[in-house]
């Protein structure tokens, strides 16, 4: 069936025995002559003016080679908003602000250093709950703003909602809530900054965005005064991005910040601590969801109005939903969808792009509404989802054009693998949900591109420049894998380089599970170009025409005649060593035809879509209100599986994150403070709660992607907490509407279903403890 | 006169600065985690069978993390005839093979390592010159080989010298010698080696040639029992090449095969005695040349014999011949030449490529004999090189084909400059001497080509990738004034990477003057191709015909309306961020028209030729023979001076080790032993015995060079000791045959000449110091 040599094929990540040999250097490891390392000063108030800074002890101290504040530094700002600078003056907004930061010679120093500053601050009242914090009479976070409600636009309204609900012959309503999780990357955050004697900047650092961040630091070495600088963005091994690594962050200005200031290199690691508080999370939200169908189960209308806790500054979170509008207009098919969100500025911490991008939020409303809808209509619930699922050639109120859609399969797939009509027994449900991503690019940016450039050596060894940034998900292996395809090679015989602003060409990030599709287009694009000359130069070396050759197992052959053969690396040295003598090097840009959303945020976002439905058995222990997941399966629609082995790791990863959100994961709050930054206490999910796990793969062959391929690197988390929660409901009649879905939660619905409510929680009425109101 | 905005600017290294500064990073300075150290045991013997080694006592000792002999290596064979092995078994050939190597965890410890390893020799009778080497009877180096004797085919024969012979009207004819020299990189000699899982190779080594090294390392591998494994060469900065790193070394070997031993790092650095004792030297010859003219002075033949020191083993100093034969058959119009070399190996050190190649030992008998030549026909020295010097469209009996050519106008300059005709004071004399260099490249491998690919970023900052090495010369600059003349650029706006084969394309390497020419090339042919790509995507946006735009100030213009105008990144902004956006990435492999040297050694070995003429004003004082430089002038045509500081640089560096090689530079070796490995005793030249020099620099504008350069680098070195034997010559009235011109051959000679002759040593007869018979 696989028509393939090497794409659709198991092989292990390139990097995965360096990495498990701890071969592999992260920025951890990295050290160069000279360099000092740097450490920051966060505050100690949510919300407080900055009265005085002495840092006259820090300086000081023997070792101790440059200490800066915000009142010594200019005026950089960045963020999506730009309301962020990287050390702060005149007050702090959050606990994580960044007060004051030193360079010296070891850690131990830089540490001891950062005990030394002496900061006087004069508290002000905080606000931690965003609907406190829209009242006209509440603390402004940023005064400039004169609001504490951000101006975003995120309002949409197709077709008439009111008239359908007035047309619908069932509806639901009802609140979700979701709350602060972090992405837990196991390589902490970091950078290692320095300038060349020109000012040029050589920046090494953990970032999923190498071309923008690019972009960033040359807008901050303008505001250094430092015009027209060349700036070079390195990035290492990085040990998993998820969205964290989206933007840029406080610690790389002041990594860039102290490396001018001492004109040596300087680098920042965070600690794992650090690495909880100082680091973005997925953006909270307070939900409101209605939705209504006809008599015979056809969804009319789907209306949405949602408040974001948008914490001190302004980072990607604040704008997911624009990614939260696709499963609102378009997962199932609705004809009238209404959607409005507020980001609202609080003392909180901020957050940012994590995997699926405020696609968990909204499918979390979305897929428990399903569910309450089938049940209101009396309908199936997978025949209810059957009936609305999406089609090829459909195409959405938001002008999404589907293209490839395996909806219906993946439905059968779970129905099939969790075998979900058999008996049960006490305690035990099913229960399931659909997802709908971008799978073929998003967007966002002026530019959706990526660029490769393919250089071959003399002995068949391939050397591919992506702009791609691998960061552990194996985006390199995939384009390895395409690569060897086009030319009959071995992934051993391709060497990925994705590390380096300088070597690799433009691409806008790893994000929106963009990867394997437009990186893999703009590799397989170079990899064509490369083909057609290794096709010329072999048609006349093999005087055989170009179109009787086909590229094998490392040689060029004949169709048609076997004696017509030659090895690779044997082609290339003829073609390099005779006069005139060439090389064989290709580029490529690839920038899908897709399209930014409109100012009526229609668009066609993406070339294609992923399609998937994940279903769970659960065992809900009514006595403590444990939830025991007894078997998942995560079908999704990939296109193809371009290494089936890696798509599995992503499915398996993202629904292991997936699960965490809606059973365990928090960041616990009070007042702004994080109170559990270790994986202990805010229970990251281990290899032991690992369920057992199916991930079905169909295969739709998407017309547009690179062999038939769609982006799966987020899905896998996004349906995961609602099919939960649909499951638990099925198990044992109560639907939870706030993550995450811990026991005590669990158990208060049951004991409020039962009439006891001994914990003094309304379950189902609270917002999650992360939204609580400051009184 | 300059139409040009960057090339024929006076532009600093673009690394001067940190250089200078201290921040640049050798490869002393790379550590890389989990590296060992590693050391080699050298042979005490010059010749010696090996009884027995007993590396136990070093492998017990605690640090020590591998041993390698010659007896735990597979057979690894390298340099240009194969004869020579990274660890040797079964004997010695000379003091520099290599015994044993470790590696521990610190330097001390290798050391310390290296003591405790003992071996036991059986000493073998050494040969350790050439002429007694050559005798029937004299002990065998290579035993397999059969004689000392090199079946190397340096033997050429164009007209009739015999018949010429009898028909010249006068005849001089005279020996020469010249002896070991070494190229005193500052940055000393180094590798750093590791494996990844599979086995692929990375090494860093200070290296000219960084595609040939990657053959031979892939070689190794090979007999390692790797196949079609990858290998990665990473040229960290150099400090200095001189032809010192053309060939790949035992050192290096000996790191990567310590590297498979240890699964480790490994990182082989010399210290300065086994950078004298253990790098390779300039080929010491015996040369016998014989000169004849006509009446009117007009060269009639030229026959050379010559007899190459060979060493124990064999790398491109043997090789030297070929390029030998470009002055014999081409420096002047002569119309019938012989000429014969043979190398015989002997137990001494082996040579090397050095500055020049075999070009500073044949025009110091050429040009010496021309002064020779002209006094016995009675004729002015100079009037005589100008009735024989060559011209434009002159082709040499070896089928060089000359284009431009400023010999003429080079001889006029030194003339002038110097003031030759001027009243000489006691003691004072003038002299000088002609060159011929390959310019444009030279074929001496399968490919003469080099590759580059250029990538524009959104900001108009460009990176180059080319395949020049550069090793301190200032490669990196004229290949980016070069891309940003084309561009219209800055040189600040251009990065020029140099320094990995897995980015950058395919080059045979630094040698042969090449890269200005050949790199030139074709970093100008991939900046022609962004430039087409800029004038496409202008004229689109400006509206305006490309034939009337013009790249200039980093800007777009129209040459007809200053209004349509438009910053070089803005327009490389509007074309990327749009619909079907583009990047600008273009590759160029340029492989120049030149020939490979046929059977019969004739053939166009390059593009076009370098002339220059240096002329010196001396001081001999006769009652101590030292030879003071009161006045030095290097005229060199140049076809057009990308650089002029940097090319005086490589003049002026040039001309001091020329002087250097004339009068105070030597290996002392005794029985194959250098007995001089320091800079003080080896005399080599200090920036306070820099001479007055000036270096008038004629244009003659290539038209093959980009931008109407030739190349420039090796021809300062290579006629300075014959202009300065025809001062001494002109001074005091006699004649130094043997290099170097040491105060004692000086005053021996005058001596001689006064019928004196205290030393003991015969003046002129002796073959020099470094040939002395083995009794």
């Amino acid at each position: 069936m696989n028509q393939f040599h090497t794409v659709g094929k198991r092989i292990p990540k390139l990097d995965a025995m360096d990495k498990a040999t701890g071969r592999s250097q992260y920025i951890q490891d990295l050290k160069v002559p000279g360099m000092l390392y740097g450490k920051i000063l966060y505050s100690k108030y949510p919300h407080a003016k900055i009265v005085h800074i002495d840092t006259s002890k820090a300086k000081k101290l023997p070792g101790v080679r440059g200490v800066l504040t915000g009142y010594d530094i200019p005026e950089i700002k960045f963020g999506v908003y730009k309301d962020n600078r990287p050390l702060k003056a005149g007050k702090v907004r959050s606990y994580r602000d960044e007060v004051a930061a030193v360079a010296a010679v070891d850690p131990e120093t830089a540490e001891e250093a950062i005990s030394l500053i002496e900061v006087t601050y004069e508290a002000l009242p905080g606000i931690f709950d965003p609907v406190a914090a829209m009242r006209e009479d509440a603390p402004l976070v940023h005064e400039a703003h004169k609001t504490n409600i951000l101006k975003m636009p995120w309002k949409l309204h197709y077709g008439d909602v009111e008239e359908a609900k007035k047309k619908a012959a069932y509806i639901v309503e009802e609140n979700f809530s979701t709350t602060w999780v972090t992405h837990c990357c196991l390589g902490a955050s970091g950078a290692l900054a320095w300038f060349d004697y020109a000012d040029n900047l050589t920046i090494y650092s953990n970032t999923q965005i190498p071309s923008l961040a690019q972009k960033d630091f040359i807008d901050a070495l303008d505001a250094m005064g430092m015009k027209n600088r060349r700036v070079r963005v390195i990035k290492p091994l990085i040990g998993g991005g998820f969205g964290s690594k989206l933007d840029t962050y406080a610690y790389e200005y002041i990594a860039i910040l102290l490396a001018h200031h001492t004109r040596k290199p300087v680098k920042i690691v965070f600690d794992r601590q650090e690495e909880f508080i100082a680091t973005s999370t997925r953006q909270p939200t307070l939900t409101r969801i209605a939705q209504g169908c006809d008599k015979e189960g056809k969804l009319l209308f789907r209306d949405i109005s949602m408040i974001l806790d948008n914490g001190a500054y302004t980072s990607w979170g604040a704008t997911t939903p624009s990614v939260m509008m696709m499963p609102i207009t378009t997962l199932y098919k609705v004809p009238n969808v209404r959607y409005e969100a507020k980001c609202v500025y609080t003392n909180n911490t901020y957050a940012q792009a994590m995997r699926g991008y405020g696609n968990p939020q909204a499918t979390f409303a979305i897929e428990s509404s399903m569910d309450m809808l089938a049940e209101a209509a009396g309908i199936d619930r997978v025949a209810f989802r059957e009936i609305n699922a999406n089609e090829s050639g459909y195409v959405s109120p938001q002008n999404f054009k589907i293209t490839s859609c395996g909806l219906k399969e993946c439905i059968n797939a779970v129905v099939r693998e969790l075998d979900m009509d058999r008996p049960k027994e006490k305690g035990e449900g099913v229960g399931m949900a659909s997802l709908i991503h971008v799978g073929g690019g998003a967007r966002v940016y002026k530019s959706d591109g990526c660029g490769t450039i393919i250089k071959v050596d003399d002995f068949g060894k391939v050397n591919v420049f992506t702009g791609a940034s691998d960061m552990g998900q194996g985006a390199d292996t995939v384009i390895a894998q395409i690569v060897a395809e086009e030319l009959g090679l071995a992934v051993d015989d391709i060497h990925v380089i994705h590390t380096d602003t300088d070597v690799c060409p433009w691409d806008v990030g790893a994000h929106a599970s963009r990867t394997t599709f437009v990186a893999g287009n703009s590799a397989l694009g170079a990899a064509k170009k490369i083909k057609a000359q290794v096709l010329e130069v072999a048609s006349k070396i093999l005087d055989t025409p170009e179109d009787k050759l086909v590229l094998r197992d490392r040689s060029v052959c004949s169709m048609e005649d076997d004696t017509r053969t030659m090895e690779f690396g044997k082609l290339l040295r003829k073609a390099h060593f005779s006069r005139s003598g060439r090389m064989l090097m290709a580029e490529h840009f690839y920038d899908p035809a897709n399209e930014n959303l409109g100012r009526d945020f229609r668009g066609n976002l993406s070339m294609t879509y992923t399609f998937g439905v994940h279903g769970v058995r659960v065992k809900v222990d009514e006595e403590t209100g444990k939830v025991k997941i007894l078997d998942y399966v995560a079908a999704h629609d990939v296109g193809k599986a371009i290494n089936p082995m890696l798509l599995e790791g992503q499915v398996y990863g993202g629904v292991m994150m997936g699960i965490g959100y809606a059973l365990t994961e928090q960041i616990l709050s009070e007042k702004g403070q994080c109170m559990n930054p270790n994986f202990r206490d805010y229970k990251i999910l281990t290899a032991k709660d690992v369920v057992p796990m199916k991930a079905p793969v169909l295969e739709s062959s998407d017309p547009d992607g690179p062999f038939g391929a769609k982006g799966i690197g987020e899905p896998g988390c996004v349906p995961t907490a609602p099919a939960i929660a649909n499951a638990i409901y099925d198990a044992v009649g109560v639907r939870i509407k706030n993550l995450p879905m811990t026991p005590e939660r669990v158990l208060a619905a049951i004991r409020e279903k039962r009439g006891i409510d001994l914990c003094g929680i309304q379950a189902g009425k609270d917002t999650g403890d992360a939204c609580v109101v400051e009184e």
